[in-house]
C-alpha cells in the first residue's frame, strides 16, 4: 500500500493538496504538476506586488550569498532575514517598497527567509507559481486552466507550519474543489480548507493569534501586515521561467509571438 | 532572533505545544520536558487498551526486526505495517485484541507503522507519555500534576500530517490551557485547538473524511475505528520507564514502596 490512498483518484480528475511546510515537500511533490509557493508575510505577497508595479522579473535565490553576486554584477537586488533587511541591501521583502518606479522594466534578485528557500525545493516541478492573499482570485483562475495535479506550498516558519500560508492554501484548494471538482485525500488539505471556512471574512483579527504575525508587529511592520492580509488587490500570476518569476501574461505573449 | 518568539512566556508559566509530525519534531523538542506521543488510530489507542486491561509492560520498538528478537527471546510480540498484522506475529495494534485475559499480568514487545517510531524519537525526553482519545481525561490531568512544558507529538501516516491525532493533539492542549493556564506559542497549537474546537461532539462524522480513517475502513477496521474514537473509555497514563511502557500509577506505587 502506498503512503497515500490514490484510489479515490479517477485518472481524469485533478488533484489539490496542501503541503504545510518545506520540510514536508518531498513527501508530497512527486504526484504533482504545478507547485504553487505561499509566504504571505510576505515574500510572495512582495514578488506579486513587484510585477503587479511592473517589476519585469524577479530572480528567487535561496542565500544572501547568492543576492550579494548578483548585485555585485549590477542587478538590484534585495535581501531578508528574520524580518529585517540584510546590512547592505536597499530593500528586503516589505511588498509596499516594491510599488516604486524606479523599479518598473527592472530586474531584481531576491532572498529572504522563508519564500526563497521554498521556491528553490520547487523549482524542478513542471510549473512554479506564486501564491498570496493578495492575488488569490488571479491564481485561482490561472490554475484551473493548467493542466495536472497542484501541490500547493507552504513557505511556513523556518520549516514550521504557520497559519497564514495555511488559511491562504485553504483558500485556493477550497475554490479549485468547489467551483473546478479538483479532488483531496490528504488531511493537510482537508484542515487547510477547514481553518480557512472558519475564518474567512475575519482573516485578520484571526491572525493576530498567529506567532509569525506577532513576531512582525514586534519589528512595527504592522502596515505591512495589513496590505499581505487584504485579498485580491492585485490581478498577477508570477510564474517560475528560466530561473526567474516573471507575470504569465507576458509569458502568454512571448509564446504566442514566438 | 530565535526561531521561535519565547518572549510572551513568563519564566514560571508552563507552555504546551502541537507538533504535527514525527519529521517536525527536532524543530520543537528541545524545549520541553514532558512529550506525549499521539497515534490515535490505532497505536496508541491499542497501548492505553493493554495497560487498562491489566498487561504489565508494553516494549516498543520501532522495526519488525527487534520486534522478532523479542519474540525469540519468548516475549510476546506485535508487528503491524500498513494496517495490518505482519507475519509470524499473533497480533497487531487492534485496541480490541489487548483485551484478553491470556495478557494480563504479561509483557509484550509491540512495532507499528507510525506510532512506535514517534515514541523512539522522543525517547530520550526526560518524561514521556502516551495519549489517546481514549484517555483524554486521564492523560490531561496527569500532565496538569507534572512540571514543565509540554510537548505534544502527533505520529501522523508515514511523516504526514494527519486529522485525528492534530485534533486528539488540540482536545489536550485546550484543556491545559482552559484549566491550568498553559500558553503557547506555535501556530500548530493555535490551529490543533481551532480544529478541535470546531469539531468536538461531533469527532467521529467529522473524521470520515479523514484518508487515514478511511484507508482503514478498506481494511474492514470499522469496529477499532469507533473504539479509538471514542472519548474517556479508559484511566490510564502509560508513561516510558526503562525502556517500557507501564501504567503511571503503578510506577508511583513502586518509587513509594522503594
Amino acid at each position: 500500500m502506498s503512503s497515500t490512498d490514490t484510489s479515490k483518484v479517477e485518472r481524469h480528475e485533478r488533484r489539490v493538496e496542501v503541503c504545510f511546510s518545506p520540510k514536508q515537500f518531498e513527501l508530497y511533490k512527486e504526484e504533482f504538476h504545478t507547485c504553487v509557493v505561499i509566504d504571505v508575510l510576505r515574500a510572495t505577497s512582495a514578488i506579486c506586488a513587484g510585477l503587479a508595479n511592473g517589476v519585469d522579473r524577479i530572480i528567487p535565490v535561496p542565500t544572501v550569498e547568492e543576492a550579494r553576486a548578483l548585485q555585485a554584477e549590477g542587478c538590484i537586488a534585495a535581501a531578508e532575514r528574520n524580518g529585517q533587511i540584510v546590512e547592505g541591501f536597499d530593500f528586503g521583502n516589505s511588498p509596499r517598497s516594491y510599488l516604486t518606479d524606479e523599479l518598473v522594466g527592472k530586474t531584481v534578485a531576491l532572498t529572504t527567509t522563508n519564500g526563497t528557500k521554498a521556491i528553490a525545493m520547487a523549482q524542478d516541478m513542471p510549473l512554479v507559481a506564486i501564491g498570496s492573499i493578495n492575488n488569490l482570485d488571479a491564481i485561482s483562475t490561472w490554475l484551473m486552466q493548467q493542466p495536472g495535479h497542484v501541490v500547493l506550498l507552504c513557505s511556513g516558519w523556518k520549516d514550521k507550519f504557520n497559519l497564514e500560508d495555511t488559511i491562504c492554501a485553504g483558500a485556493i484548494a477550497d475554490r479549485l474543489i468547489d467551483i473546478a471538482r479538483y479532488k483531496s485525500i490528504e488531511d493537510s488539505t482537508i484542515a487547510a480548507k477547514h481553518l480557512f471556512l472558519g475564518v474567512r471574512g475575519n482573516i485578520f483579527s484571526f491572525l493576530k493569534a498567529s506567532s509569525h504575525r506577532r513576531r512582525l508587529r514586534n519589528l512595527n511592520l504592522g502596515e505591512d501586515i495589513k496590505y499581505c492580509l487584504t485579498p485580491n488587490t492585485v490581478n498577477v500570476v508570477p510564474v517560475l521561467h528560466e530561473g526567474a518569476l516573471v507575470d504569465s501574461r507576458t509569458l502568454q505573449v512571448a509564446e504566442a509571438e514566438g
